[in-house]
């Protein structure tokens, strides 16, 4: 891996150095001093023979030891001829400080190219433009400006963490540290114009000293490779943490303004971390609880949380907040609670959540022997010790029981406690010694507990989904390390059944007729109601004598994209007789809404029964082709009920789509109704999942709306439809 | 006010007291010694003379020197008679810490009523019992056991909180404290026999030296004096934070096990503190970061936030979560912009929010300035400052700049920092003189602030509201001292139309029929269906001959509740012609669902048409009458799409109860249907609401379902109506 020898470099040149300790090219000369690194620091700076005391370079080509990383604090114009140096003496890896690239217009954006450039020619990797740089705690690569140079003595952890936002990134580095979860590789990406987010928190996870990683972002084009970040993290048991920004209109509006990344469409996000397994933070508290868990080194088998508390309080407001999140808090074995009740006094309660009561502040081995009688009920996968505020001697005495506790078992054992620091240290270096984790509320610790949780149960489930979903969605879009768009990557998909080209007068033709939709549906083996197209002057006791009624009648054009809103359809039509009559109507509105419109004639449709849902799919410019599932009729639209995911997925995913749906109650026999068939409305969106990825370079948007779902047995129906192409062209320009 | 005597004592007994300072007896007297209490202290203990240098008195009556509040640690079989003493020496409250009452079964529930009655014949007013006492920072009442009474350097603030959880509320102090908002009154409520929670938070609020009151609470038969607490909070400007515990399943489960609480429905809390204008918490943080904002003694006049920033990154974090609170981010006026403009490097940002760039730190008069600039802005109501972790120099130019420019108005100025306390103490001590609230990150303060600024927004939409309501509900069931559940003082309220006594063979007649239903609510006022009764054997040509086409047909009968379920129900028959076999139809399967129903005919009605709606009115054990408001159809019922407030209200209660409908887009002339006539459903509501708190205690429950919404100008109607009335009996033991 390129990256990791930036994680632990044997040397440093720091291209543009500066004398000047105020100036950027300053800074991290300054701070590596400070920080004590001890590989070889290599200023480089034609205008000086050194720079505090260290031999001071012309050019990286010219350093003569062993350096893997460089910062480059030149100015913007002169930053492609120094990542081309740097590259050119075999140097791994290039930090770009230098702003005043995409984010300055369009020369920025030429310049920015030209670092590309460099660097694939050269074969050093990028990290930046316009970045705060990199720490690495452990290697003291304090490769930084700004005032974080300056806070050399943060103490190391086992979270890695890749910002968007440097600034903020760096200030959650601090904080968190102060309560007490500390960072090792930290990383401002800048522009990423080269190295994405996702590819470094993957390179994060591949290091031995990271056991936890978060990405702080705004939103990025290579989008789609976090469901590989994902595989990555269940596969090694480290979870991410995303902290996806900019999820409102003002939120994307300041961070337009801040950067210029695409925000996106931030249901796609959450549906997306979702399907990947990873965990979604909008706080640094969240960061820093679930870092200590993950600290411990146990992730827990299961959501059954065993409590002991001193406090009912306690217990009631965990219980509420770890429900929410998914723990169950099953009722002690029976020879777990005959073992309580020896030991605990009767006003105590042995139930779970149990009540130890105060009066095991007198009797450390009481409490000892209660934890480790919780934490040996086969029935308990995690158990949750609760303080309050206790300080002092009491709480030295609970620390010692429960570090003794937790070292008879693998099980996780956490605490929440809020003593103060200043009347319990060493209650505190106990507990810390024994790596059992502290979480000041029961709320934050109920969330955080619930969250590794999930993680954890995600390895089994999420996992061989998302190896099948990668090899379904061949050749990868998720390989390689260069940037740009991973899932343009499928140009040679097979074009879709109906003619996506240009035609007419030479005009492009941007949507499918609705018979053409779903033709391409049925080419995916997706069943649509039985129709007959009637041309204008045809007859319909003729063309449409086999279909049984009741009809509906829908007019056709490639001009019309909205027919129900001009009058285009007419439904319940009762029999054969009446629809000449309908055929007529509707043709005459549509004719007098548009006149212009190209009327090619009318379908006359069988109607489906069934319980109306609606299947979109979105080319998402960041996650490239994604799936939206809906109750049909005003539900999904006004009521919101719909769920995505990115495709292709396969049946277990789209089950979950199902069961995710607030409506989806409807579907299991709701007053008296059968149930659906949900069954086969799992396996159309696979189907569709399956079309929207191979047609990806061609299809914009798909809309099957609605879509019957029968009762069970009878399978689903497409009973409209309407595919939009993207324009035909030249690539986009990245 | 009694409760204000308790917090400010002149002296204090201590009934039980104990010379072993670890007994319950003798943790209070440590505490008061060590706290530095200054007035008198006055054990009373007929075994002692004297306990640690204090003159010991055989009984209260015997103290010879002035004494508001006395600490009752007696065991609970002599507690009854602790409090008669202590009320005949004219002690105005008295503490209970014991336990062994309502929660320990019948003997303690016995024994507490004894207690109520000592009271009530003495005068004494009770806190507890079964609680861990009280707290108050200034004038030193350390009235506690347990490891608070170790606790006396905790410092002083401004906020008050009254505790169903002793242990978990007295956590909140402490942790509070350590993150720099100090409690002042904290009072663990227990059994709350007597004085209850909401009768505590309103005393808090008439304190002198209480800014914000918090209270934490599993539930409580007294909640819907939560109404006039929140008028109180309102026209005080003093905040209300509530922290409603017990929400989900598993909560409730834990506190029944916890206290003899009810914990109630969340739905209905949620409304009434809505309703209320208190602010709904579930973490410590939030409870800290208000506080601190309250600390400034400045309300926000509107949501208008300008935000100044070092960090991109932090401002679309913050703007995320202030949106959805509420806050909005208006655009700079044009003078603002130009000032800044002129002191703002190029590379920064004079858009709102604004980038001041990390330059200000060389320039402390540019900060200044800038701050100023935004401030004077008209169209900005508050102001934030984004500093990340700055430490050392640079926090302090910046803390200086910020208290400058703070002292020159009275708009709110806060600032989002987590610079490391080791590293910045005397910006802490500028900024903390300064009273300008900090708190560690972005989306803290930006739900702080969201929430601080609905309450002052809620101090001119809510007080007329609550004030209106209070006076419709009179004679008033929120005045008085006692306890009990104080929404039975309207039994004088008119009996409902229909007579809900007995009736038949002396049975209780526990549902009016659907006519006598829609009889109560015409009644009221509230349209229904026109519709006649048609009896066993009568011939509806004759009886609905007047009636116009379409028709509903629905049997009737007091013994069936649910019609549809059991085909007792056809709609949309077209012609007179078809009623005949219709009715045949409806009777027949409800003979055969139900052959033991009295059945009384079937009501042929006019079919309603509109948008589908349901109201209900829950008679709630801990709120009394409340009202419901759902879309019809399954949408209610599935998607959960109802809201809730409490009875008797006025229009403008009624018509945001319609916004908050997710279906509220449906009644705003959805896809071409015309507006509906959302006037006359707020109308609607009231009547039901009033109908709701008359007949409060002989209606158990009512549901309007459906009720159509018509267009515009077409009113409502009811097409359906099912009241239950309660069961008559003795009134229910409290």
């Amino acid at each position: 891996m390129t990256l990791a020898r930036a994680f632990d470099p044997r040397g440093i040149a720091i291209i543009g150095a500066s004398a000047d300790p105020t100036r950027i090219g300053g800074h991290p000369l300054r701070a590596l001093r400070n920080a004590g690194y001890k590989g070889g620091v290599y200023p480089v700076n034609p205008k000086y023979p050194e720079i505090a005391g260290w031999t001071c370079y012309p050019t990286a080509k010219a350093i003569d030891g062993p350096c893997d990383l460089a910062i480059i604090a030149v100015p913007a114009a002169a930053a492609p001829a120094a990542v081309r140096d740097a590259g050119e003496a075999g140097i791994s890896v290039a930090i770009i400080l230098t702003a005043g690239f995409r984010e300055a217009g369009a020369p920025g954006r030429k310049l920015e190219a030209e670092l590309l450039a460099a660097a694939r020619e050269t074969g050093i990797r990028l990290i930046g433009p316009n970045c705060q740089g990199m720490l690495v705690m452990q290697s003291r690569v304090w490769a930084v400006f700004g005032s974080l140079a300056e806070e050399t003595e943060l103490r190391p952890g086992t979270v890695s963490g890749a910002f968007q936002s440097g600034g903020f990134g760096f200030g959650i580095v601090n904080l968190s540290e102060q309560q007490g979860a500390g960072f090792r590789i930290c990383v401002s990406t800048g522009n990423e114009t080269d190295v994405t987010m996702p590819e470094l928190i993957g390179a994060m996870l591949d290091d031995p000293g990271t056991d936890m990683a978060f990405g702080l972002l705004e939103g990025t084009p290579d989008a789609r490779r976090f469901l590989e970040v994902g595989r990555r993290s269940l596969e090694t048991g480290k979870p991410v943490l995303i902290w996806k920004s900019a999820v409102t209109e003002q939120g994307a509006k300041a961070a337009a303004s801040h950067t210029a990344n695409m925000t996106g469409s931030t249901d796609l996000w959450r549906a997306a971390l979702k399907q990947a397994g990873l965990i979604e933070v909008d706080d640094v508290e969240p960061i820093t609880d679930i870092a200590k868990l993950v600290a411990q080194g146990r992730l827990p088998k299961g959501p059954r949380v065993g409590v002991l508390s001193i406090s009912g309080g306690s217990s009631i407001v965990f219980a509420d907040r770890a429900t929410q999140g998914g723990l169950v808090f099953p009722g002690f074995a029976k020879s777990t609670h005959d073992a309580l009740s020896r030991i605990i006094p009767s006003f105590g309660s042995v139930e779970n959540p149990a009540d130890v009561t105060a009066g095991v502040f007198n009797n450390m081995d009481i409490l000892t022997q209660a934890i480790s009688i919780v934490l040996d009920d086969p029935g308990i996968d995690q158990v949750v010790l609760m303080l309050a505020s206790i300080p002092g001697a009491g709480a030295l005495l609970a620390a010692k029981a429960i570090a003794a506790a937790a070292a008879r078992t693998d099980k996780p054992v956490t605490l929440v406690w809020s003593g103060r620091r200043s009347k319990s240290e060493p209650a505190y270096a106990v507990l810390e010694e024994a790596r059992v984790p502290i979480v000041p509320t029961p709320p934050r610790m109920a969330a955080a507990m619930a969250k590794l949780t999930r993680f954890s149960l995600d390895r089994e489930r999420l996992l061989p989904r998302l190896r099948a979903d990668a090899d379904a969605s061949l050749p990868s879009p998720l390989g390689g390390g260069g940037g740009g768009n991973p899932h343009a990557s499928g140009r040679s998909a097979i074009p879709p059944t109906p003619n996506p080209s240009p035609q007419g007068g030479g005009e492009f033709r941007g949507t499918l007729t609705e018979l053409e939709s779903k033709q391409l549906l049925a080419h995916y083996g997706i069943p649509v109601t039985r129709e007959v197209l009637v041309p204008p002057g045809g007859d319909p006791l003729d063309l449409a004598g086999h279909l049984k009624p009741p009809f509906a009648v829908k007019i056709v054009s490639a001009d019309i994209a909205h027919k129900s809103d001009i009058g285009g359809v007419r439904l319940g039509i009762a029999t054969h007789a009446e629809l000449a009559a309908a055929i007529l109507d509707v043709t005459g509105r549509s004719r007098k809404a548009m006149p212009s419109a190209r009327i090619e004639g009318v379908v006359v449709a069988e109607m489906a029964r069934g319980i109306e849902t609606l299947i979109g799919v979105v080319n998402d410019a960041s996650f490239g082709p994604a799936i939206a599932l809906g109750m049909g009729g005003v539900t999904a639209e006004v009521m919101k009920d719909v769920t995505y995911r990115i495709a292709p997925f396969g049946i277990e995913t789209a089950r979950e789509m199902i069961a995710e749906l607030k409506s989806a109650p409807l579907f299991h026999g709701y007053r008296g109704s059968p149930p659906a068939d949900v069954e086969a409305l799992a396996g159309c969106l696979v189907k569709v999942a399956r079309l929207a990825w191979d047609l990806r370079d061609s299809l914009a948007e798909l809309d099957v709306n609605p879509l019957f779902v029968g009762a069970t047995g009878h399978g689903v129906v497409a009973a409209d439809a309407l595919a939009i192409l993207k324009p035909v062209g030249p690539e986009p320009t990245a």
